[in-house]
């Protein structure tokens, strides 16, 4: 029983729900290293320390295998070899070996640095799809802007032309001002006169980052008028986030509203508040949730964090993605811990009798595959 | 060794120290299926949703059995043979399978709809008792006032008449408007004003809903003034409450005047804060706290939340609940999870050397039925 | 493979960073009571209540042997024997047995009761080393001072001469008044009206205890400017303390100016904010933690905590203690627990293949010992 599910799993063809690009060409050792250790987004003090952690490990363990090494090889090595094969290869062999069908790709902080849709589905085989980050819709469009009246218009049309073949559109509140701030609609003199700031803020600076909760807002009430399913950054990122502001809590006078609308909104990673998250999935039809990017971060703890998202929240509400980002180790590993992790779980709980063998494959289904395809109408 | 502790926990008769009534009369399965939805207390849009989730997978495990079908039924044929059976009979098995002697009754939320403490006693062949909801008893008596002043007085007869064969207590404060509040002892002119305002709404509206959290604080000190066990609602319920008020660490201020009363407080359900209320419980000597309703909705996963509970909170200050409400489903699969949970903790604490059988056995005892005993000063 | 790292752990000394002095003298029955409930700080109304709790199984069970009695021994042998054997040969079995090399002493709390670094280094055996408490240094000051203007320059000189010798220092800001407070370092006006402030309350109330968060912040300012490792209480303590309050990531505005220092913060205890720690200490370089005192508490729930703490944080980042504190249960058990703990995980990450046997190993080192000694530069 135990070997069928594990089999079951492994051979599940995946959505990646919430992913961006690989890198595109080689680069030194400092910025894979860097790219290994999320939370700090300052150049890392002592490098060493990125791989004596979970995610270390589990590169070294998972990964190294498919660059031709022995399991929990060097980190001298593991690098060495790494640079040998070249980025590019070693993005092939990873994304390949996450057995991935389709990647929704969150295009919002790309660069050429990064693999575009186009060059992602070459790499990995896979197919591509697109999901819009609002809050850059937004700064490419305010040093455009003649005065703040123009920005309520201007960003809807901005917006839909820019989602025009996207099937999902994202925001990161959370990092930009956190939650805790009204989420109801804008009216539109308030829009203008934040606008108006923002672009005086601008144009005084020369950089456009926003952090205006009224404007965030905005965008994201612009962007469930599209029907487009909407993913919110929850919870853990790097130091330019208040993890306080990050708890998904702070959404509920939102969604108390916004669930009328039937628009999938879908919380992303959530750790530490992965409970929380569940809880919301179960209380409002249009929630959705995933433990991404924690998943790898936590290695071999994986485990106990996925059967955590697996309490309140509904099977049909969860689904898998590794927010992988620059170094595929992120996108093939997220991919290996989720199904080694639900692999055991499952195997565990149909050991015991709790579950069917049959409820567990299809579960399976529905998280790896089948509640994506569903809420981002994937053909 | 193992299944001398599981065979003891399985045979131990139980103190449901927090439930209420269930069905008394058959119903469409509309009503089971959102009776197996706590959070979202608004109509299903997609009903299948509440069969694909921890809670119904333990469903149709654990209940069907009793419904003479096979562990794992589909939930149409489960739907259907409990239909055919009708809502008393399948109450009947369920109540009677659960092992309880006694059943501690929240009356607060009671109509034609639910059995009485005469007709549970009946259905369930255990002893009931009644614990009164305090906001019920205000929202009685609020259109018979002629004016605020009187509150406070006829709150206290009121109560001081409903409680007299009660052996309890309830607020739901997290509910109404949470714990982060005042909540010391209100000034009587408080109290008045607050009365006299609340009067005028319930006046213009027609509906009394109490949430102002100076009445509800007034209630709460009534009711410790009368010596009884005080249960607070605590952590996860539906979308009416905020998750965030509903943190017990709010009541921090409340606790250190309240411990010199001596009156017990038991926080319930507590899920997704069992560790800070097994904090309070260590803390206070008046404190008290179960996992109720959570571990029926976390199914599989109880094992991890009882175990959870299971960590700051002194064995004499835990009890055992299922907040069954509605469908009897619920009556039994507490004390099913709960039985298994301890079951298989108990015994991998004893088989790895850190705990006695005999200690294992008395703990069981005690959390299962000995504390509740006590607490309410049961025969 | 599984025995093989669980000796390994169970034969490598540790470096408790953390810890207090053990009780010098004979004492009632009570005072060791009272000394395993750190939550409850009133005199326990049952002092049974101690017993039945996972710490008064743990010691039971751990400790009991090194008394010469047998595991689970009753609660009331356990007593009678160690009175038999005196409080002192109590400690020095149970220091000795904890396999420790070096005790960090917090010297902030101490008195004549408690046994002094000199004393602690004859009784365990190890070396001793002095951690300074900030507040401590303040509350001796306040009273000489003739003016608030004075307080800035003699505090630091007060904590120069004090820490002349110590190898860190510590605050327990977290109990007075919490984390969230602007934790910038404040302006000399500001600290010269606060310590009047306070002069003035000593002054008439007779008693010393700093509770003003400018002049506690002021006091960490200080205590980094002098380049020693900071420990910060986070998380669980007695009911004195705001356990909202005593969350770390409150800590975030102070962390982000704070890491250009360089100066390693050491989160004490972080229970139940273990995984908020974790991921601050892999957000900020300066960051560490421990889950000590916790591990004492949870008795055979430890393993899940020490789990827990093996999530985000790298594993540089993450130190022993034990929080002992007056009965020398504490100083054994938090070693016991925290090789077991180790030992059992490690197994299985290694069995599982997660984990190389030499990673295990050396990890392990890291945590119990290594860690230390580089962060505090001992010898």
């Amino acid at each position: 029983m135990s070997s069928e599910i594990v089999d079951f799993v492994a051979g599940l063809t995946l959505v990646d729900h919430h992913v961006h690009g690989a890198y595109r060409g080689d680069g030194p050792e400092e910025r894979f290293q860097n790219a290994l250790n999320e939370a700090n987004n300052a150049p890392l003090v002592d490098p060493g320390q990125v791989y004596d952690s979970q995610l270390g490990f589990a590169v070294r363990r998972w990964c190294a295998p498919l660059l031709d090494l022995p399991p929990h090889v060097g980190p001298h090595e593991y690098w060495r070899r790494r640079a040998e094969l070249g980025e590019l290869e070693a993005a092939r062999r990873l994304t390949r070996a996450a057995g991935v069908g389709d990647w929704l790709i969150d295009t919002g902080f790309t660069s050429g640095e990064f693999l575009d849709l186009t060059e992602m589905a070459a790499v990995s085989g896979g197919r591509t799809h697109e999901v819009v980050r609002l809050e850059a819709v937004a700064e490419e469009l305010v040093a455009t802007l003649d005065d703040g009246a123009e920005y309520g218009d201007a960003f809807r049309g901005a917006l839909q032309v820019r989602a025009r073949d996207a099937i999902g559109t994202k925001s990161v509140m959370a990092y930009r001002c956190g939650f805790d701030h009204d989420l109801a609609r804008p009216p539109s003199d308030a829009v203008a006169a934040a606008a108006a700031r923002w672009r005086d803020v601008v144009g005084a600076s020369g950089t456009a980052r926003l952090t205006d909760p009224v404007l965030i807002g905005f965008g994201i009430h612009a962007a469930v008028d599209l029907g487009l399913p909407l993913q919110l950054h929850v919870g853990l990122g790097d130091r330019d986030l208040d993890l306080r502001g990050a708890n998904p809590l702070h959404l509920l006078d939102f969604l108390r509203d916004h669930d009328r609308s039937g628009v999938p909104v879908l919380l992303l990673h959530c750790y530490p508040y992965e409970r929380e998250a569940g809880y919301l999935a179960q209380a409002f039809e249009t929630v959705y949730l995933d433990v991404g990017l924690a998943t790898n971060f936590l290695g071999v703890r994986s485990r106990e964090l996925i059967a955590g998202a697996l309490e309140l929240a509904p099977f049909g509400k969860q689904l898998y993605s590794s927010d992988g980002f620059g170094p595929a180790e992120h996108h093939y590993l997220g991919a290996a811990l989720w199904r080694r992790a639900v692999g055991d779980l499952f195997t565990d709980w149909v050991s015991s009798g709790d579950w069917s063998g049959s409820d567990a494959r299809r579960v399976a289904s529905m998280i790896g595959r089948d509640n994506a395809r569903r809420v981002y109408r994937l053909g």
